[in-house]
């Protein structure tokens, strides 16, 4: 059998190495006598794999102890109900977010549902193809929200936003895949399911001391109460965080974040520069505000893209079909994707380009 | 590979055919070239298994098209919180819970956090070992909620509570293990990780129109607006997901609800006869109200539970350790446990009795 390269948005694809253990140990997990998804989260077996899990992700991306790493459920979209409630002391404090595409803009409406949410910047006018450059913070917000990448734009911050508030940074799409300093941050999340893993868990990195204690937070995302439980306040997700477990092992073991920066930057310039090689094929976001992970683009001829994404299919290549709000297509390419693997896509793209261009 | 006879409250066993073809068609699932847990959510394939399970549900326990049923992420945890965020129309609203042990207790002082929570009744008084019968509902509560099993108290309730305002039942520990009758409700939820899969996804069966448009519900709660989203509003759990369709399957397969039904009772009366049969095992909870799948029991001796439950490990039966709240003993016989199972863990108590009574 032959895995396809698989270029889906997340749930993405993962490391054949990792798929291949957690299938070898999927009926009985180390010497349980069962499956690591049947044994009990409380557990000694299970409390390694989370263990191992934080301990993978702290070395991996530098963590000091003035932050906490939790597992929680509920996806970064829960994670945009859990920030506010978790970082304002009530719901007549104020929080600034910058808006630069779809994912942002959604956190921002989220975040409004539980206190007051000030736009500090807004590219809509430009259709979310160029980052905004300024944005405006009210001095007494709690925090200053962004998304690092937004997977259906293709626009990705190639440095982090300045602010002289705490920055909150919504890393689902690539977290893990460049050298960061977490100390910048005030809170790092991401929804597992395309950098470290399947769906069903969601990472945060949380600067301890901007904790405030709001009662209207549910338990599930009561980082103070999550915290010293070690995120099982409720039942975990167990097999994810193995799952997520297994791939920090895996980007640990090829090298760290340095190597999947590398190869990060290698395979996104192999893309635009297919794409950037003719007419045939574009790409809507502007050149410096590009994303390395995510990269929608488009036929000249509409008319060709059904043919290509089935084309690439049968090669071999899934997930190609663009965002249902900007339709085309999209390659994600996330820490899992081999290089091997754009340069299959681009060696079809040119093919493609020749026979229909 | 002999696999445990697992009786742990919850991730729990999972049927061995369940197990040994989810781990067959792990690497590649269908004909999609990778396996289910990298496809995206909003693909044909991933929508198959999702409207399988679904479906599936539906069938087994019977339910009409004036209820939704949606997959979400949280655990019943999560529920505890969305509950009164979707059935209130504001905090000012009433709700009435019956306290019947650990997790009802839980329920209502997350709900607390939402509205106004009126205690219908509590056997906190009997340790809740004995299930109250007598409730004290305002006539303008929104709900009356209860726990139809308490997993760490090892009460059930054999027979819905009477209630004059819609009921709503945590079913996470016996959902589909006897026959119900879905329209008596109002809600029934259930934590997968229990009767239907593995933990990160919880099951909600909810009649349509009592779903109320609360602004402060998050996004992956709202039930008004997951139902049409088909409960991806935010990417849903898929492998979760998937791995509830087998079950469900496996459920349906074996003979549906009434098979799970008498083989949950033959279970509960193989362990509570060897229990009763002497004064070496005790268990708290009141005949009458004892629970059928979580069952809570003690050695006369304390001292000896230690060895009790290494000695159970060692022949291949694993997650008897008591609750921490309880300690002691519990053997929780989920509909994945068989029949054989609870034989092979009376015959060691058996022995256990004859070598330390």
């Amino acid at each position: 059998m032959t895995r396809a390269y698989n270029f889906s948005p997340g749930p993405c694809g993962l490391p054949d190495s990792v798929m291949q253990r957690a299938q070898a140990e999927f009926l009985e997990f180390a010497e349980t006598q069962t499956s690591v998804m049947e044994i009990s989260h409380r557990g000694k077996d299970f409390l390694k794999v989370y263990n191992n899990a934080v301990r993978l992700l702290r070395e991996i991306m530098d963590i000091s102890d003035d932050y906490a790493v939790l597992f929680l459920s509920g996806g970064a979209t829960g994670q945009s109900a859990a920030i506010p409630l978790n970082l304002t002391a009530s719901s007549d404090d104020t929080t600034a977010y910058i808006i630069s595409g779809h994912w942002s803009q959604r956190s921002a409406v989220e975040g409004k549902k539980y206190c007051h949410t000030h736009i500090a910047a807004d590219n809509t006018g430009n259709g979310h193809t160029i980052l905004p450059s300024e944005w405006d913070v009210p001095e007494n917000a709690a925090y200053l929200h962004y998304a690092d990448n937004e997977t259906v734009h293709g626009v990705e911050f190639s440095t982090r936003p300045d602010s002289f508030v705490p920055l909150v940074a919504d890393m689902s799409s690539n977290i893990a895949s460049r050298r960061i300093n977490v100390s910048d941050y005030g809170l790092i999340y991401a929804g597992a399911q395309k950098n470290l893993g399947p769906t069903g868990v969601t990472v945060v990195i949380v600067r301890k001391e901007l904790i405030r204690a709001r009662s209207d937070v549910p338990m599930i995302w009561d980082y103070k109460n999550q915290i010293p439980a070690e995120s099982m306040l409720n039942t975990p997700p167990t097999f994810q965080i193995y799952m997520v477990s297994l791939v920090l092992e895996w980007v640990k073991n090829e090298g760290g974040i340095d190597e999947m920066e590398k190869r990060c930057v290698e395979k996104a310039k192999l893309l635009y520069s297919c794409i950037d090689a003719g007419n045939f094929y574009t790409a809507p976001a502007q050149i410096g505000n590009r994303s390395r992970t995510s990269i929608p683009f488009f036929l000249a001829d509409d008319v060709l893209t059904g043919d290509f994404v089935a084309g690439a299919e049968k090669e071999g290549m899934i997930g190609l079909k663009g965002h249902a709000l900007l339709g085309g297509c999209r390659a994600c390419m996330y820490n899992s994707m081999s290089v091997a693997g754009a340069q299959q896509l681009v060696e079809y793209m040119r093919e493609f380009e020749r026979k229909h261009g």
